[in-house]
């Protein structure tokens, strides 16, 4: 068995999941997921898995089927002592593929605990149409 | 204007939003999500609103359209000093209709600022088939 990691940072254990991902390495991932805490996983497909051993199956699931690449662009975070949330937008790429298959809303939610940050929580779903915000947008009624 | 209402727990926000919801009240349901720190509203469309203004503007398209009434259930949270993520299946009901609409994964998270606890973030996706856990649930070789 792998020691788990310690991650200092939310980010660490951030970077840690999206290199698991690319390895397509389930070990890995799963030691960026707390053991000691609720965890949720809600995949873009909207099914939702809340136990440690069936967000293991699942992601194995995945890396079975297909190679996966992420890049994930930080769109808002906010950053408490023992919580932080990052919201993301993901593009994801299959195999040796430059063209995305798909774009992903992403709310992560970080724990700190006696292994640093984990992961707790992770939101997926699919970004719809229209989701830049409308040119008629009322932002500049904002102060 | 209303003056900004102080919600001492998470609970009391989020209660304060249900009930805005079913109101219709629009200027209840802003004073919910917090003004002075990034906001992110991911509606189950789909589109996401990252602007006080925007998100107004789409909860009061919501409003006019139909009459909606949420039943929501806490599915799991995490607390900390100046945030709290609570996770919840919503189900969805409009006008007097006593058939569900459809149901949501929701992740909401609350900032503890000025004004007491406040909405910072709402993710919204639609449930998808099987989001039950499968019975083939490897959930039993765990501790």
């Amino acid at each position: 068995m792998t020691k788990p990691s310690h991650f200092p940072t939310p980010e660490d254990a951030e970077n840690a999941f999206y290199e698991a991902v690319a390895k397509g390495d389930v070990d890995a991932l799963m030691l960026t997921w707390a053991e000691d805490e609720e965890v949720v996983c809600i995949h873009p497909t909207g099914v939702r898995l809340a136990d440690h051993a069936l967000i293991r199956e699942s992601w194995r699931n995945i890396f079975a089927s297909s190679r996966l690449h992420v890049r994930a662009e930080l769109v808002a975070h906010w950053q408490g002592m023992l919580l932080a949330i990052h919201h993301l937008t993901e593009t994801l790429f299959l195999g040796d593929s430059p063209e995305p298959q798909g774009t992903l809303h992403v709310t992560q939610v970080f724990s700190r605990g006696a292994h640093g940050w984990r992961l707790v929580n992770r939101h997926a779903s699919p970004i719809g149409d229209g989701h830049e915000e409308p040119a008629e947008s009322t932002a500049h009624t904002l102060h």
